[in-house]
């Protein structure tokens, strides 16, 4: 059979050099036709699309229709029938300073002033806080700052203000808006009240839409202020929210919080906040707002005993969304899946969030239509998703997570999300998992920069110069946090994952996301006279979302690095390690080592390059070699979750990564560990916490070895 | 390239064929030397092989070097460093009647007698009840007959006698020993005493060993009485009890009783039973012990208030034990792995227990080297484990599934179980998976019965004969329990899995387990002399289990069979639906319905019988297309598990099997809804009680709706 095996190989490798050939085609040409974005951005914001209505439904059909049109071999609408929330349409939510009579002598407004060119669109919903428990509690203000847990514990151990029974208002930013509620929860606090501060939400130089891109001050942000700590529906944690699932009771929802919370904008913060008694802030908690600042308890108008009363009728109710599922089916290896997921609901128009990334994620589907009218098809599944229900709460991509966990884990390659594809003007932003790291440089190499006066300059090349990583010569990558639909493939499935979108520049722009999120200012517009108006960023993001799916769909060997993986394992546990010697006398006493962490490190780190190495020798025309490699490559990730998850949050299952217990957009590594040694010098039983740590250890050391594990040859 | 795929696809359908004819070739031939087991069985049963013994560890030193010998690629000593106990050897277990002065006026025996021809045995351990509490705890006594759920129920809402505070003495059989543990102590005992009752544990018309293979009336049952839910190690649940592992302190360990247990024979019984007060047992509580009986509380001998005391020293101690594990690298597929495991370490000679079964272990090794040595190398790895410490919780095995769950839950294409291979002389005994059946009744087709008058007849025949299942014309095949080592690689892995042994006639022998069950009598002798004297019933299980791997790893497609497991589904969702039923108000006033299990059940028929149409037409001459529907068949067993667990047993992840919540031993179908239905019609809360049926219904729906799901078309 020698000279057919010769004939074979040679056809193999052919193959290999066409596809690899191939790719740097997609990436390079193939998505000129990504300018014809604007259009379906204009489209798709024409009309609020929120969670659950009949407008975000016809959206999903529409999408539907066209991704068939594109030509994928299929498109379903998928429905869940799960917890949503929204304001009692007749009796509206505000806050009210209300005198020592009872009178109410001011109340925050009922909506934002609706850009221009909106005025005649109905069902715009009014800035609220979905899940807010409904009640009307009165009481002195406490004015917590950013309300996350280093701000209370200012509060309750330096300043000596117990927030308990009282409202607070926290101003937004910092840390995800449902770790602020859950805080003033665990203070004790009755209710809270979020606002946008300008020193959040306004950039230096910037005028407020519609003059220029800053948050107005009758603006006010959206959003869910759950605790669900990845498990979807709250009604059917750890089941896909169908017909016929059993749903738990109110009571027993996961997540919900028990006081009523409302956001408001910096123009009727400013009432709420200028005559406040108690003690003086400390500078950094004052904000921009020009008021004289005291924190509170205490509403006093002069000799007016004046309190604030919040007045929240929002309702929870079981309501259908759907999301819109496309495949390509993958020529050589279709039980192997490449997921590009973005949601399609929005707050109100959505011109950001999410449609900047819906948008992407249509023109991927078009450029994907383009390509098999050519007679391509890629050698693995391809996964077009339209997630509903982001912004209650990852929902729709969770609960389809959910429902297909079994293939997505045997059969997932990769997740691509395409949330909003620009927040800034700046430069890229990537967070993905550490073995997409070398991916995502080499496909930048290949995109051109947008920016102006950058011609000839590759992407690469721009945001390198802007955002040099602080460990190496190359561009800045982070962690993934969550707050995006990939955190229950991520997270909970341990499906490699990235995101990629356009960004200001984080060492001199500190405002919080971006002035206008979440509110009735996130026009087309904005998108097309501030953040891109030749949208060749939104082109430059595309390329580097569209790039990634294309490449982990066609490469015969998965374009994943161990390798990198090993890296980051090293720094990170190097950074936790820092954190516990700042208890040296503990660490002695308890008898904590890491030395078991590093050990595994070590011998991850060694795997890698072994694994690597073999690699560079693989019989490519070895079509089962090649897959099982392939299978190594992709269960990498998955041998970093454990199946009974971080201590109280079940559905984190990342060992290495989590959304931090404190801030769920951001990422903690080795978590586990982390909130193991968070807050520790203040330990009732200081035994049993240290205990904990090293029981943490003990997990994090063991994960990374069963890592490594998989990544040895198969055979012992 | 038309010839050369000619050419391919020929060859393959040749090898194809080959593989088959091989396979026969294996069952039906090769075994031929599995008749040098009985040396095996005599060499290994020399000694005690108690787990942590130098004994186990010289034991498995030795099969160690004869694996290498016999010709696999590679065989290692896997140490795990787990909690066992141990009787105090200076300090006794033992039973006393104190009277009312406190003088022991009688104690229970301390040893059982040595069979004759091992009196110069040394480490003999005595009768004891592994991880009993210490301590000496005297009152009256209790009988609770086999003190089962529904024992304890009788008593408490029948007989109106509370065992709190009391000292209850239980007989052996009908459920595990853990689970009576765990109920003596939910009444409230402070002490349990375990006796063979002859009614259990003789035979009719049989005599105590050695003029027969009754048990001796001064033969006792060792045994671990845990409740670990398949935790495996108690101080490191879920994870490898390796040196660096966080081990948790003794008071947080899983599954300890928290009262001394002590097993004792019939002869000492009866000293403890017979002059007992109380009211009358029922009739079919009273056992074959020829005394007057009452149940208690209370040891009244005439006018002295006699009671019993307890005095147990066991220790529990941190022991390092060994597997043994061997490999033979797959030719095609070594990242596939069918493996067979039995456990080496026994209480004291193992002649039954385990040696029967590792001998056939042992023996399929040198006939699988046997083979290599003739150029044969399995398309699939075949991994051979020696496990120790089973007697102790099936403690090493479930260690190393939790150090290699990653690779296992990737890679793992079956489990066979090689416990005792003997334990009656009637006919086989299957417990496997649905998914076996097939390839189970295949097998036994071509092994002749190995009962005298039945030669030409295949074992099939034979079995068929004896053991007809009541459901259709085919031998009897039952579900999985635990109480072997099979539990953490089914139960919490979903890895497809079997046990053949042989076995009594269920029918018309009703003593439990075999007579001499974990005693001193479990000799080489007993084997020999009376449970087959010609070795060819343990040579017909031999080839069972054998059979079993080598189809399994040389099966080119693999021979799982989904509609057995469509037929079984149906099975069990009538017979849960039947037990519901029971409740027919309930099932009113609450709206249970099982209509979506029964869906369910529906879509994953039709998904099942699509699947084998399709494999009909499958080309196996594209390897990529062999390895798509292989993965699809390793992996449904795993789609039937749930990260959660089961409530309250977090590693009992099947949602379609479990061992009972009432023993272990037994097999429950649905367990999740069976549990919530047990004894609810004295729920507290009736409508929380139901709503849990509603919810495991629920659960039990998804998880065969999903796994219908993996057999479906890989695309969408």
């Amino acid at each position: 059979m020698g000279s057919e095996d010769k004939i074979i190989s040679w056809l193999c490798r052919l193959t290999v050099i066409t596809a690899f050939f191939f790719i740097g085609f997609i990436i390079g040409e193939f998505f000129y036709f990504y300018r014809s974005m604007y259009i379906i951005i204009c489209n798709f914001t024409r009309l609020p699309h929120l969670a659950g209505s009949q407008q975000n439904l016809d959206l999903a059909k529409q999408i539907r229709a066209e991704w068939m049109e594109f030509g994928l071999d299929s498109v379903e609408l998928v429905p869940y029938d799960m917890l949503l929330s929204y304001p009692n349409k007749t009796n509206p939510n505000y806050i009210s300073i209300v005198d020592h009579l009872g009178n109410e002598i001011f109340n925050t407004s009922l909506a934002e002033p609706v850009p221009e060119g909106y005025e005649d669109v109905t069902d715009i919903v009014p800035p609220y806080s979905a899940f807010s428990a409904k009640g009307q509690p009165e009481d002195e203000l406490v004015y917590v700052n950013y309300g996350r847990t280093e701000d209370f514990f200012k509060l309750e151990r330096e300043l000596g203000i117990n927030c308990s029974g009282k409202i607070v208002i926290a101003r937004y930013g910092k840390i995800f808006r449902g770790n602020k509620v859950k805080n003033a929860m665990l203070a004790g606090a009755k209710g809270i009240v979020l606002f946008s501060d300008p020193a959040d939400y306004c950039a230096d130089g910037v005028e407020p839409y519609p003059d220029g891109w800053n948050l107005p001050g009758g603006g006010a942000q959206r959003g869910n202020v759950l605790n669900l700590n990845g498990a979807g529906d709250p009604l059917t944690p750890g089941y896909p929210a169908k017909e016929y699932t059993y749903r738990s009771s109110l009571e027993d929802a996961v997540g919900l919080p028990k006081i009523p919370v409302h956001p408001i904008g910096y123009h009727d913060a400013v009432h709420l906040l200028q005559h406040m008694g108690g003690p003086l802030p400390p500078d950094n908690w004052k904000g921009a707002l020009n008021i004289s600042y005291r924190i509170g308890p205490g509403f006093m108008d002069g000799l007016n005993q004046n309190k604030v009363r919040m007045n929240i009728h929002t309702n929870n109710q079981v309501t259908r969304i759907y999301n819109v599922i496309g495949w390509i089916r993958g020529a050589v290896e279709p039980d192997r899946y490449v997921i590009l997921g973005g949601h399609r609901d929005a707050w109100v128009f959505g011109g950001i969030d999410p449609v900047s990334g819906a948008a992407v994620v249509h023109e991927s589907v078009r450029a994907a239509g383009k390509l098999m009218k050519k007679g391509w098809r890629p050698r693995r599944t391809l996964i077009f998703a339209s997630w509903d229900a982001e912004e209650f709460g990852l929902l729709g991509s969770t609960e389809w997570a959910e429902d297909h966990a079994r293939v997505l884990q045997e059969r997932a390659v990769a997740y691509i999300n395409a949330d909003s594809a620009i927040e800034g003007m700046y430069t890229l932003r990537v967070d993905c998992t550490p073995s997409l790291h070398t991916l995502v440089y080499d496909i930048t190499k290949k995109v051109s920069s947008p920016e102006d006066g950058e011609e000839g300059m590759t992407l690469y090349q721009s945001w390198h110069k802007r955002d040099n990583s602080t460990e190496r010569d190359a561009p800045w990558i982070s962690k993934l946090g969550s707050g995006s639909d990939f955190e229950a493939y991520f997270i909970r499935l341990g499906i490699a994952s990235g995101r990629a979108r356009y960004t200001k520049n984080r060492k001199t722009e500190h405002y919080s996301s971006y002035p206008v999120y979440h509110s009735v200012y996130e026009t087309y517009e904005i998108v097309e006279r501030f953040y891109d108006p030749s949208f060749r960023r939104l082109e430059a993001v595309a390329r580097v979302r569209g790039g990634l799916i294309f490449s982990l769909a066609d490469s015969p060997v998965l374009p994943l690095d161990c390798v990198e993986y090993a890296m980051s394992l090293t720094k990170y546990a190097n950074s936790i390690y820092q954190l516990a010697l700042k208890h040296p006398a503990a660490m002695e006493q308890y008898s904590v080592s890491f030395d078991s962490l590093f050990s595994a490190v070590e011998n991850f780190t060694v795997a890698a390059r072994d694994f690597h190495q073999r690699l560079d020798q693989l019989d490519t025309s070895n079509a089962l070699a090649v897959r099982m490699v392939n299978d190594q490559l992709m269960y990498l990730e998955r041998a970093f979750t454990d199946p009974l998850g971080l201590p109280g949050r079940p559905f984190y299952r990342h060992i290495i990564f989590a959304p931090s217990s404190h801030n769920k957009y951001a990422g903690e590594s080795f978590p586990g560990i982390y909130d193991a040694l968070f807050d520790i010098e203040n330990a009732v039983d200081p035994q049993k916490a240290w205990d904990e740590v090293k029981r943490q250890i003990s997990i994090a050391a063991f994960t990374v070895n069963t890592a490594a594990e998989t990544l040895r040859p198969v055979v012992s």
